[in-house]
């Protein structure tokens, strides 16, 4: 990794700042060695490297002005929202001012008649859920941390409800975005579609905060669905489970959620969840949305596709409270999965394939954890034909971290093979650099192009997604 | 308008290149007036400037030798698909090179388990849609015209399905792009969603062909729907018509299309396409698409909200050949409101508000359209908010010209007004250039940055959707 300055320049640099942003921000600014190592690390691999000042941002303006002045002493900027990433987004690798919006936690504008609302950045997707119920709304895109909106949206996030309501991609209208020499531009409108100039909305999303920071967005909302079933179907062997997936995609089923557990991940999540009352077997978890009529559908045919796979009856979970307790343990399973092991820390791998090269992908990618000697649990987005491995690993044995790596990159490396991305959801972040160039080739110039013609000094959340400049 | 060079001097330059352009492509380059002439215009105002040349390419290896010779000669190129732009997207206004993609017209691979396919950029809907059907699939981007599919992804177009199925931003999965100098970027995979990288998909799907050439597209595709049902549904008056839309969003239900049409526009069609059982009233054209359930009670729906809202029974379409018969008269509005006064033409606007605001938006342009003393019909995709005027006009006459464009300007700035978009569907091109900066303000400056990384000679169709430099 090069930046034009070291990181000790910078750390100088930084401190020759203080004063100016001391003046602004008073004690939303610190160097306490506890706050810059909170803010050093997401979740997921355990990198970190802490940035040299934190700044808690309330408004567009306060991130307007921390840019104008890193910008014009050439210092790296970070964004930080919930520091939920698992993929080292918000490792400060050249030191710099981490810009925390957490504090930008507005909710400005909810309109039930458009099923729109603007959020400030640091808002959680639990927070705009439970501000919106009482409307009759809800936003759906559910990645299980409860991470902050702009987060998301920087990471293109997406998880469990994607096969129905699509990924951030599709659920921001428009941005607030401020430029790292401090311009505060909004993208898109609140028109549902616009063919007005570049998608300047959808360059942001998922650009991991390298072209600049997201300080608000424009969502669409959904109305809360009139009736909601949840079920639980165990299956003899992997492949039928997936057979049950790709049918209900082709009828085209409207499921609202369809998850695939492995027995390995199933049996992790018995352990730490208490899921007491299913086997550790390959098991989807299904979820349906809409009206009595229109649920009772999706329920028969399913119910019929799972039959003809040799899948067990469904299990109900018809009150909210089974829902939770049953969507809590898949959102669990990064715990479940740590707790396999004590003492052990994951690499996850996110491939996300065509969805007829699924059950190949999958397939081939359990000989390969069997193969490797490695514990791997396998949870997945199977809608969407995307898949996690939760490799666990002891940080303390070198060979084992060389194994482990090993396993995620041939992961990536066959999803890109299959037709697929290395990431379907998690981003590229600090650890899937070589995997971009990997999968988008020519492409990486391209985007290496757009990065240097919005941030021309190269001090937005710089060492992320794109390979540096030797 | 300006380039570096005047367009004698381009002009020129073209002449120096035919040799090197001839050796290649033979009696497939073209300098005939006829030709030229032809590629000069789209439809829709009537601008017209021919290129020097036009160039027939077959393959990505064609756009990229023709890159390459105008990147040397700092010589503008004009992507060509079917020339059914309205905004005058291919019109030659520096002269230069057009590249017409109309014979890359191969579709290259289906796979109706992944639900996709790859096809050149010359390959029409109609076409793709005549090819899939026999393999039970369909692709629903319907913007009217029979455009090609490489044109639909360039404008970002969407049209009658768009609240079901959304837009070609929604549509297309990746490209294979042709950069101004040459080198050939497939973007995107096959996977259904990514968080690998910048995404150019959608930086390249509405960019006009500013950025470089749409040369391939990646598409998703649907099943047929088990069951398709057209209904015509009538009011006493306009904001009638518009509750049952923002009823049926409201509730959810997944209607297929659902088009708006005035008592001005439902006169024309009737004259012109022959609808004999319909009043000259404000009318819903209603698609269901579904199981015979789903549609069953996606239909009771619809009739509730209708009857609420004082609209007719419905009058059922169920015969292919009559929903054929009615699909075709929304697609001719364009025509009948030319045949409305011999000789005129037509102005489009195609303003995109929050559904919110959409009966605002659309009464006080009706007002707006009988104080200016013009014909205007009035027709909408309802479910996106989106709504075109077709502004009939005398071409002879500067003060009827001045009239009309008076009106689409005040359409478009009073959408941007109500929180949406100046175009929904049809693009800036020519026409609204201006009005982008009104849209997008500081937006417009990242757009130019964009442009100039990417096309830093500036060659690719110069002259549309941004202000030029002055």
């Amino acid at each position: 990794m090069n930046f034009p300055k070291s990181r000790d320049e910078i750390a100088r640099d930084v401190l020759a700042l203080l004063p100016r942003l001391r003046e602004r921000f008073g004690d939303r600014l610190s160097t306490s060695g506890a706050v810059r190592e909170q803010h050093g690390h997401g979740e997921g691999v355990p990198d970190s490297a802490p940035p040299d000042a934190v700044v808690f941002a309330l408004n567009n303006e306060d991130v307007a002005f921390v840019a104008r002045a890193c910008f014009d002493a050439q210092v790296p900027m970070i964004p930080f929202g919930t520091g939920t990433s698992l993929e080292g987004h918000v490792v400060a690798v050249h030191g710099g001012v981490c810009v925390d919006l957490s504090r930008m936690n507005a909710i400005l504008e909810v309109d039930a008649d458009a099923l729109d609302c603007r959020v400030q950045a640091g808002v959680t997707r639990e927070e705009l859920n439970a501000y919106v119920r009482a409307q009759g709304l809800f936003f759906p895109i559910d990645p299980g941390a409860n991470a902050s909106l702009g987060g998301m949206a920087s990471t293109r996030a997406s998880g469990t409800a994607a096969v129905r309501y699509g990924t951030m991609s599709d659920a921001v209208l428009g941005l607030t975005v401020v430029t790292a020499d401090g311009r505060t531009v909004r993208t898109g409108t609140r028109a549902r579609k616009s063919a007005a100039g570049l998608d300047l909305t959808r360059l942001f999303v998922g650009s991991e905060g390298i072209l600049g920071f997201i300080t608000e967005v424009q969502l669409r909302l959904w109305g809360l669905p009139e009736m909601v079933q949840a079920a639980v179907c165990q299956f003899p062997d992997l492949e039928s489970a997936i057979s049950v997936v790709i049918g209900a995609l082709q009828i085209g089923v409207p499921v609202a959620r369809i998850e695939l557990l492995d027995e390995v991940q199933m049996d992790a999540c018995k352990r730490y969840s208490k899921l007491d009352e299913f086997e550790a077997m390959p098991t989807l978890f299904i979820e349906f949305h809409g009206s009595p009529a229109a649920v009772r559908e999706q329920v028969a045919t399913m119910q019929s596709l799972a039959e003809e796979s040799g899948g067990s009856g469904f299990a109900w979970a018809e009150r909210p409270e089974d829902r939770t307790r049953l969507w809590k343990a898949r959102h669990e399973c990064y715990h479940a999965n740590l707790a396999l092991r004590p003492g052990s820390a994951l690499i996850g791998t996110d491939a996300c394939v065509p969805i007829s090269n699924f059950v190949a992908c999958v397939m081939e990618t359990r000989e390969d954890v069997r193969a490797s000697g490695l514990t791997a649990p396998l949870v997945g987005h199977a809608g969407d034909g995307n898949f996690h491995l939760g490799i666990v690993f002891d940080p303390a044995s070198p060979d084992e971290r060389a194994r482990a790596d090993g396993l995620a990159e041939r992961v990536s490396m066959r999803a890109i093979r299959y037709g697929g991305t290395c990431t379907g959801e998690h981003g590229i972040g600090l650890h899937r650099i070589h995997q971009l160039a990997a999968e988008h080739a020519e492409g990486v110039a391209l985007m290496r192009a757009l990065k240097d013609a919005l941030d021309p000094r190269g001090i937005m959340n710089p060492g992320k997604m794109l390979p540096e400049v030797h």
